[in-house]
């Protein structure tokens, strides 16, 4: 069976549109929520106001009521059929999501054991046959194929095969029935 | 650059010296400590006895005091002047334990960076070309060349490049002086 391991954020956790709400809500800012969505926060923010991110980012409660992106779920479990499904999530710089993370987990993917979860810093330590990231510095230093989740940090960039929900993820990866 | 990738608990780590300790302390047994370090807890002890010991090692604390191996702090900075340096821990079953064995990492190889620390369950997931493991179902799964470190729970195995100490990790991987 091949492995497929699957980011977290961005990829089955709506974190970017929980950063957004955090921004417009708490942050003085005359950026609108079109601006937050069509790139990358940290091209966006200034270095103080992404640093106030990253601490509300690492506080304990941020990742609990993340939504889930569509249709993730539901082609997460169909996958499991066909591959040995991983999820790995690089979170080692925020130590305060750890468990939160975990139990967000074990709350929408429960049919993927503890066994298959990792937390990790750089993804090059993951031996998997695939790689679905929101990240292109991840899906570089993969040693398997990586395919690019759109998010809107990475809407410009080049070089990854791409899918931009989860019924593309069905698309690519599950038979026709 | 070859990576090395550590565990933690009975390679960096002194846990089962932890264990033993909880077991004569606090465990109604008529084992010795020369019992208990002279096979695997899990053929020694009773299940009832084993799953209360999980519960101890999932208490938030339980990994704050645990002693580093002699030579293990020496041994493994002047490997990283060789090999790009991973620790890896598989506690993905004891989610309490997540920011405790970070502090302790923080505290002890503050040298390795957050980006090469992985929390894993099955660590068939680390690409690595080393991984020196306690347990040989790690190494059984592992992709690279897998090298034991005694632990009571594996005296008797084979089939695996054995070291007993730092002192021998310290022979076989680091060049003549």
């Amino acid at each position: 069976m091949l492995r497929l391991t699957l980011g977290m954020d961005d990829v089955l956790a709506n974190t970017h549109e929980k950063l957004i709400s955090v921004i417009l809500n708490d942050f003085p800012t005359n950026l609108t929520e079109k601006d937050l969505t069509a790139g990358a926060l940290k091209d966006l923010l200034h270095p103080k106001q992404l640093a106030k991110l990253k601490k509300i980012i690492n506080s304990p409660g941020f990742f609990t009521d993340i939504e889930v992106k569509k249709d993730a779920i539901e082609t997460v479990k169909a996958l499991s059929g066909f591959y040995e499904i991983y999820i790995a999530t690089a979170c080692m710089e925020f130590p305060n999501s750890f468990k939160d993370k975990f139990d967000w987990l074990l709350k929408h993917f429960s049919f993927v054991p503890w066994t298959n979860i990792v937390f990790c810093g750089y993804k090059t330590i993951i031996q998997s046959d695939y790689l679905i990231d929101d990240h292109t510095s991840n899906l570089q230093v993969f040693k398997g194929e990586g395919i690019l989740f759109t998010a809107a940090h990475n809407v410009r960039e080049t070089g990854f095969r791409r899918v931009s929900s989860w019924k593309d993820v069905s698309e690519l990866f599950l038979p026709i029935r």
